[in-house]
Parts: C-alpha cells; structure tokens; sequence
C-alpha cells in the first residue's frame, strides 16, 4: 500500500477534495498535530470506515500552546508520520506552514466558553481558543463530511462538538478510543519526552483511574471518595505531580458531586517537566467505553 | 409579484436552501435586524443579481447590542416588512426566535480582532462579537454562496470579510451603497426615533463628511485638517454629539495621519437619544463610491 498524497497548500486541498467530490466521495478529516502514534493511526482506520477519502493533517498549532509550553520542544518527525501514513490507508496529508492558517493580517478567534472552564481550560490559558480556532480554519479548508477525534483529549473533544453545532458547520464528529501502551499508558506524543523512570511512573494515572471506576463498581457514588481513591495512587508515585483530577459532567464538564448515569474521571499531572493526560468515562458499574 | 417563503426554523431553512440546490440554483443571504428601509431592499436587489434565489433573514440579535443600547426599543414591524419583501424580488425571509440562533447550552464566539479596535468598536463592548458570532451562525445555516451588507455598516462589512477569509467560509461577501434620504441623511432604521428637529439637524453628519470630501479634492491631504472641517459643520448642530469623527485606513480601520489613496471617513453621533453612524469614502480627488 503507498500513495499517500502530500499537500502543502489550501489550494492543494480545495483541489484534492473538490476532485473527490466530483467522483462522489465522502471525506473525512483527522487533525493532528504529528508525532503520530497509534492512536492517531487508529483514528484513520474510524475514518476509513465513514468515509470514501480520508485526509489527515499534521500542524503544530502555535495557537493552543499557552506561554512557556513545549511548542519549540513538540517532537516534529514529518518522515515517520509520512512513513505511517502510507500504511494507514489516509489518502492524503495536509502539512500546512504557519503563515498558511494564519496568513498577514489573520484576525479571528473561535471561543467555546463554560465547558473550557474546568480541567485543562483552567491551566492552559488560550489553549482551546486556539483548538477551536484552527479546527474552525481546517474545517473550513477541507469542508470534510466527518471529522474523527481522539477520547483522550476529552475536553478538546467536547469543544470541537460544541462549536459545529453552535456554528452549524454542517459536518459529524466522530471520536476513536484512547489506545494504551501494553502497561496501560495513553499513548500520547508526549510520552517520547519521558526518561525510563518517569515513564514506569507515568503508569499510575491509569492505574489510579481505574482504581476509582473499580471503587463505583464497588458502589461508591461520592466524588470526593471517588477522586481521592484515584488520587492516592497518582501520588504515591513521587514524581507525579497532580494538576487537576476531577469528576466532571461528560458533556457540561462541571464538576460532579455524585456519580449518578456517567462521570468523566478526567487528570492531568505533571511527570518531571513532562505534562499528561488522561481519562475513564465511569459509570455505577465501573469503567465503561464511549462509542 | 408575490409569495415570499416565511421560514421560522434553522430545518425549513435547510429544506428550503436544499430544494434549491437540487435545481442547481444558487442562493443569496441578506441579513437584516428587520425595520426595513429602501437600503434593505436594494441590498435584495443586488443579492437577484449575483443568485437564482434570495433569503433574507430578520432576527434582531441581542448579542450585539451593548450594556444600555437600545435592544428592547428595537423597531420590530414584520407585518410592514413582509410586505416590503413582497415586492423586493425576495423568494424566503427568515425569521427565527432567540432561542433558535441561541439554542440552550450555546457556548460559542467568534471574535475578530484588530479592525474592531477603531471606530464603533471603541464605544460599543462586546457589539462586533455579537456581529460576527450571528453572522457564523447564519452563515452555517443557510450556506449560502453570496451574502450581502451595507456599506453603511462599514466596520460590520469589514469584520465580515475578515471572518469569513480567516475561517474560510467559502462564500461571496458582496457589498451595497449607503442609501439616502432626499437631503443626503443615510437611511436607518434608526431614523424613526427621530423627532423633527432632530431629524433636520442629522442632515449635518453627511454634509460635514462631503465638506471634508470636498476640502481633499482642494488638495488637503492632512488627517487632522479633514476631520476638522467635517467636526466644524456637525458640530454647529447643537443636537448633535459626536462620538467619533475619524479617517482610517479602508482595509486595516487604523487612523491615517495623511490621505493618500483612499480613506474611510466615519462618523458615529448621538442625535438626541439616538445613534446615527454614517460614513464616506474618500480619495484624493474627493467623495468615491466603491463597489
């Protein structure tokens, strides 16, 4: 399987997507910001399965990094993710340059308000601006039929959903599970920053998430027992250092006070200078997969 | 002539923009806040020219007006306006209720930046997002492939632009010419507040802007010097109060210190209770109509 055609430009995607469209294919679009892992390839395979012609895009966003984060660190490995594409049956790849989403002159932001309030909304000042923002201009670009999302940027993906209905923009979004390392790790592209020790570590976010789904198994409805179950896990790992665990509502994202139908059991931790995140949808009866 | 479409839901809109499109028509939006005057009707007039089918929106939108603006005094008159539209060539107005734009749990803003520093957007808070916000709504409902503004609404008509280039919105912003009254008042649908005197005394906003316009075609190209002349004759209108006078750049809305080729010249002024804005541009050679 090769062929994965490169696109540079919106008017090689216009032009791309418009020759599909006259041979009456459905597309789909899988943003990304590169350093592509399995779980991105598993989101291709989602959109393979919605859609005739599936186009993933790799930007780094420097809109959604807030002050001091890694934007000049994020891994970029443009050979690799090209090499995996070819074999994830995506047709194309969008690798836009900066100046490409925000010519001269560029001058609009897409603000979701309220579900950006709590977990990461309250850490990452702009971070989801920017995530709306570009995924408004990408949308735009593409005029896809489907969007797919990975689970594990819970919040993001809650943000994307909110803003094509508020904006009518006309197009579905599908989300793809989180895919976890043998030992139960999210993978995510960050994980690649981690050394040996912190990445054994790193292992307690699920552990302790899942301690707590086990703990509403169990039949544990408070959120504070919930949260601290998770938490004494986390922490008894020495070099995690918790940001936020939270019980939110999945769709409000307010936080919870009891676990009644479902709960977002959402964290984010610092591991040495290495942020992560992860999270269980939890139920009366544990941990339950969304579709 | 008659038989204009009375569309009162975002779906009878998708219906109606879908029977459309499967005849291969293409289709204009106009958005209006209702009260319509013969400056409306020609922007109809311009969308039957550039589509096979015209919608006109009326929904006046509480999201742009400021703290203490005039929402709830808002003339509303569909019997009146329906009427209008009748004979304007229009083939569906829409009409929707707040909570149909703002569904419960939207969340959503677009904001433009920059050109909204200058001119109204100084004294008006939050009245461009409430602007831009509706029309990305609108936009996504109806699709259309040409949406058309007033040139009277000049900032609204730039913000406009910027929105729909940014985020790629795939469609056609046209613009009409300010309309006016017989003594070269600028039709609004604000002029009905007016009481007689004030109505008499309002005429000085658009002669002060043609004085100015004259005084560049005697050669003055200094910023300063052509907002006086202007201020000299509004302001000799004890009614009137002038909330800004200013010559800014047609593209960027930045003051120009100098007039070189062109320049937006604006007014904003309280008449009484009521907000007038008008504006003229200007080139070195005087007045000149865009298009």
């Amino acid at each position: 399987m090769s062929g994965v055609v490169v696109l540079r430009t919106p008017e090689s995607v216009e032009r791309t997507v418009s020759s599909w469209r006259r041979m009456g294919h459905t597309v789909a679009l899988v943003p990304t910001m590169g350093a592509l892992h399995e779980g991105h390839i598993s989101l291709v395979s989602i959109a393979r399965k919605r859609c005739k012609r599936v186009i993933v895009s790799i930007f780094v966003n420097p809109a959604q990094f807030a002050p001091g984060e890694d934007f000049m660190e994020y891994p970029r490995s443009f050979e690799d993710d090209r090499a995996k594409l070819e074999e994830s049956g995506a047709h194309a790849v969008f690798v836009p340059d900066e100046h490409m989403i925000y010519p001269m002159g560029f001058s609009t932001t897409v603000e979701v308000s309220g579900i950006t309030d709590s977990l990461c909304g309250r850490f990452r000042p702009g971070h989801f601006n920017g995530v709306s923002t570009v995924c408004a201009v990408l949308f735009g670009m593409v005029k896809p039929d489907v969007v797919v999302f990975g689970r594990k940027d819970a919040q993001q993906l809650a943000v994307i959903r909110r803003m094509v209905r508020d904006l009518w923009m006309g197009l579905e979004v599908v989300s793809g599970p989180t895919l976890r390392e043998a030992d139960g790790l999210a993978m995510s592209s960050r994980n690649r920053y981690l050394r040996d020790e912190e990445r054994r570590q790193a292992t307690a976010l699920y552990r302790g998430l899942m301690r707590s789904a086990q703990f509403a198994a169990e039949g544990e409805r408070n959120a504070e027992r919930l949260i601290a179950r998770a938490m004494e896990t986390i922490e008894s790992s020495p070099l995690l250092t918790v940001q936020y665990l939270e019980l939110v509502d999945p769709f409000s994202l307010k936080p919870l006070k009891r676990l009644k139908a479902k709960g977002l059991l959402a964290v984010a931790a610092h591991v040495g200078k290495t942020r992560l995140i992860d999270n269980v949808m939890i139920g009366p009866s544990g941990a339950v997969e969304e579709d």
